[in-house]
């Protein structure tokens, strides 16, 4: 039976995971591999927590260097996080000739591209199928599955916390606070949350899947970011009365020699089966030229999803092993001289349909004054809801918008903004809706 | 640039679909891969038809045998359909040394362990991801993505079909016939639907799938096997009334040492994404030990889509060409020594919820007759419900039952069928209901 070696490099959650699995299921693996996944160490600083897992003798070692220079050890598992040791640890795996599988989104949409060209150098292999969407294989389907086709648009729920916070304040009412607690509480939030609440962590995941779906390196500074602390239990309210779910989506579209990378919390029709995708749960959906649309669901975080597409990628490395093919799919799914530099365009020059929520005075003229600045900026309105009345207040006035141009939109906005009969900043927020694509 | 040369047998709605993405993409393909895929021949007994696409001089023949004795060619993707000459033509070319696609699910149910064995025997690749749900990466994703996971459950929509006529009766009260009329008129029923709407055709995906998950051969004689032509639309809104709605679903589940293998009509809670998987769409959800849950939706049927994966074969073979790594991934997920006899569990052996529609006069004493009987064979009821009052008359009485042995309803069913009390045969749907799964 030929065996596979593997170095594990950190083992706090996801590290545990990945040990337990190739432990627990060796057999299973096995049976379906055709060879013996040996997990030979696993180095972490904390060598003394009980991780309920039993490992052999002299398995668990606080010393990285050891995995990363034993000549036995095929594949380095990197499962530190962030872009400090584990990018050195990695480059050294790579140095060394050691395939790499790693979870590591952060490092990979900000340094995937000098990692990728060093492996590249070296011919080995990088997994990373684990970065994005968790256990759901969107990797590999863009890479394998999808090859035969041109990607047109992809439009992600990519972030658990995100999606829980919203879901819970949308489905009982909680508040954004309350809801976030609950999230750090069940243990998939960050003690810091400002990563996933403000929409960095899903920029990061689009990042990585625009380079593999459009063939242009890893693109992270030019995604527009916006996060969901500034969305309201009114507007959440609203959007259901108009037949939206409210989700922070990444979202990436070919627009023929640029493309749209852009991170929002975007309406989103009931019908649309984005918007059934609930709690901590993730999802993208695929468009392409031949498949039409496709979906992928599940969880995108926790222990044993995240392990279980790691381990999906130790084993895809470890056939290429026994079968000498190294590389046999290119990192990011271009062959590198293939690779185009695509610019994003940038946000003020999309095109896409918007909620606005003004609140304005309540007497004669003010919708027509709206209406009017809206109209010289070529902005077409498709529906207009007064909520309530309020002689001598201020009352909530939503537009629903035909297709727009961001930065009429916003041009627009702020010469409403300053208007005696306008109160607080308006609220915007972005509809994404298929039905109305073709306009 | 490397060639890679292909024969394509059969030039029929998805052959098409395939020529033209092989055409049509052909850059991007190159881009991808790093060769170039070269569709040397199409043959067809139609050479005359004009397909909408140019193919070059003398690409396309009617002499399949040409195709199949080039030793030019690489891979034949057989697009002819059922189990006569495209088995004749699959054990030709594998005799041959070529390595073959096919999205034939009526013959891999049937005779893939022949078919498999005799590729293994020859060192050439099988590619089937189109056999099952179209475009959904199922296989690839059973296969590789969930290779460290213990699959322990399957659910899935698997014939497009029966999923649009049910969709239609749902959603706009049309009558069985009138839609299937229209998915006829649309292209993706069957002339003759038998094997649609029996759910024959469901079962064949079905069969392949637990090879897959579960590491047995295919085995398709003992899936138990209801269509959806006696659903009537009482049941479908009656089933709306309590949350659920009716999909022709195949499943197939881990019972230690044996497997649930079933396809059925089955209500499902609105909460359930499989619920909102509508139209012609199909969407399989996978559970593994590691996972969780996990889900894949897209077009199940039709042109492009199922092209779509054919060509995602295509390469996944080419480049196992380029690599010399055929037999990479094992054609059953398992090692061909791991695959053991797994029987199917007998359909009297299964326990789970059941919906029960009765007419049963309207008077005193008889719920209480029906229940007593229910009670007698340790049927026990969740809830009762009578639909409307017609004193003398019949009138519906619904129930929902806690988890029951399916031998045991029957017997009851028979006994209360007899009874005079009871109009017609009584309606029996089957309930999959995750949040009741672990009483």
């Amino acid at each position: 039976m030929k065996e596979i070696h593997i170095g594990l490099l950190g083992c706090g959650t996801v590290g545990t995971g990945v040990a337990k699995i190739l432990i627990e299921n060796k057999d299973l693996i096995c049976s379906r591999v055709g060879a013996a996944l040996k997990l030979k160490y696993i180095a972490d600083i904390d060598t003394e927590k009980d991780r309920g897992i039993r490992f052999g003798e002299g398995v668990l070692i606080s010393d990285a260097e050891k995995v990363l220079n034993d000549p036995d050890i095929d594949i380095i598992v990197e499962m530190i996080g962030g872009e400090g040791i584990a990018k050195q640890f990695i480059l050294k795996a790579i140095s060394n000739g050691k395939h790499v599988v790693s979870a590591n989104k952060a490092l990979i949409a900000s340094q995937g591209n000098a990692l990728f060209k060093a492996a590249s150098e070296r011919n080995v292999d990088i997994g990373f199928e684990a970065s994005v969407g968790g256990c759901m294989p969107i990797i590999k389907t863009l890479r394998e599955s999808l090859v035969g086709n041109r990607i047109t648009s992809m439009t992600g729920i990519l972030n658990g916390t995100c999606n829980y916070i919203l879901s819970k304040i949308t489905d009982e009412g909680m508040s954004f606070e309350a809801a976030l607690a609950e999230a750090q509480a069940k243990g998939f939030a960050e003690a810091n949350p400002a990563l996933d609440v403000g929409g960095f962590d899903t920029a990061h995941k689009l990042a990585i899947l625009n380079a593999l779906a459009y063939g242009m390196e890893v693109n992270l500074k030019d995604i527009y970011i916006e996060g969901i602390s500034g969305i309201t239990p009114t507007d959440i309210a609203l959007a259901g009365q108009f037949g939206y779910r409210i989700k922070l989506l990444a979202i990436g579209k070919d627009r023929e020699n640029a493309i749209e990378a852009r991170v929002h919390p975007t309406m989103i029709p009931f019908d649309n089966l984005l918007s059934n995708v609930n709690a901590n749960l993730n999802a993208v959906m695929v468009s392409g030229d031949a498949v039409g649309n496709i979906l992928l669901y599940g969880y995108g975080a926790g222990m044993m999803p995240t392990a279980s597409a790691v381990v999906g990628d130790i084993v895809d490395i470890a056939r290429n092993i026994l079968f000498g093919t190294s590389g046999r799919i290119p990192l990011f799914s271009y062959q590198p001289e293939s690779i185009r530099n695509i610019p994003v365009m940038p946000m003020d020059e999309i095109f896409t349909h918007y909620y606005i929520r003004f609140s304005a005075a309540d007497r004669p003229g003010v919708l027509s004054k709206i209406a009017g600045i809206l109209g010289n900026y070529s902005i077409s309105i498709e529906s207009v809801h007064q909520k309530g009345r309020k002689i001598g207040g201020f009352v909530p006035i939503v537009m629903l918008t035909h297709r727009a141009k961001e930065a009429d939109v916003k041009k627009a906005l702020s010469e409403i903004s300053v208007l005696d009969i306008v109160g607080n900043k308006p609220a915007l927020i972005r509809i994404e809706d298929e039905k109305n694509e073709d306009e």
